[in-house]
């Protein structure tokens, strides 16, 4: 088996970027409007969670209709993420390495166990 | 190689909680608090392009410390959506395929092409 | 003394038009644009309440730094809000008013109570 | 007349208020609801922007349906801002006036003119 098949993040790259050129839809695909898109699709992500109280929401997978709902949107959100890296160019998985690599050095373990402080605040 | 290893949603998936579970912060890691966080994220992204035309915006990635800062908030983005899917027990590569799926149905190539209509009112 | 004057609205529309006037940032104040930057200020609100339980949000304006910046973050929020109502030629007052008289027609005070159903389901 | 009564904001407040209390809603009506709630608001705002050119939304509001629908959800954002607001005990009128006068000091207006500059690089 090909490793290159089994990456999921590159397969749903090009699905997506196929769904777009067979639509003619490049020419809407534009940084601002995909990041618009997204915004609109965390919007109706929130509106599932907005009545719910923290207690509720814990639990709130195991109501199917709700749970179907939630994985929808959340696969929009995250659809329009991997639209919006692929035509910035971005390579989602290495952008998150690099990121997570920052992350350790400015939450060290010892420091932040526990902690919900921002790292600006953490080093005092 | 193992294919499971190839994929880079199930490392980063894993390595996400990881870094989680290191410093105690799964107490955190709530549903209603990560998209929380995950609005500061896209609110981040989105002071980026604020006072961008859309002209500037599609050469935005060849300002080398814009487009790292770029990449950078949408690593954010990403790694909010990839955590909320894991404690919601979503498995975010079926979801977009399954949402794929449906909006292949809901805008047909011959329909939709070149049309930036929600499905709703392209079937008239 | 003038009933205009004392009208709040129409005051911090006039002032944050003035404001963007004094800095020739008419320019910058496009629809997309001051709607990306709503989005950029919704996201620092949401970071202020983003690790914050249910239980310690209601309380939080007791911690006055906090209260300070939350103050902040959503004047900045409402002054987009306004500042883009006036761009398009929005009347918030008449605008909110409609709004209210429509809602008050979904949600009918006896079916409604107590219950934070859509009105789309709330009518079966 | 009564100078209270000719305040927009004042009036607004207490219509939203009073609005939820008839319906018993107040239980609903916490920090973090109403900032998700919001949230789903500026989504659906967004929506109506997302395919939509900057030359487009320059015009806009000539589309009498489009135009009555984007004043609509503009409402629903202020609506929850007011209510927010009126939760947490926060003036808005001061808080805004608060923020003009920070803005002013931080971009003044020989330094800022037709810049989009960030205050913090702007000082340099």
């Amino acid at each position: 088996m090909d490793a290159e098949n089994s990456d999921h993040l590159v397969t749903l790259r090009a699905l997506l970027r196929q769904f777009a050129a067979d639509r003619n839809w490049e020419q809407f695909h534009t940084p601002r409007n995909l990041l618009l898109a997204l915004v609109g699709e965390v919007g109706e992500l929130a509106e599932l969670f907005q009545w719910v109280s923290d207690e509720q929401a814990a639990v709130i997978m195991t109501d199917p209709d709700l749970g179907a709902r939630i994985g929808e949107e959340l696969a929009d959100v995250f659809g329009y993420v991997v639209r919006l890296a692929d035509i910035l160019g971005i390579d989602l998985y290495a952008a998150v390495m690099a990121k997570v690599k920052l992350n350790a050095e400015r939450y060290p373990v010892d420091l932040a166990r526990g902690k919900a402080t921002k790292y600006t605040e953490l080093h005092d």
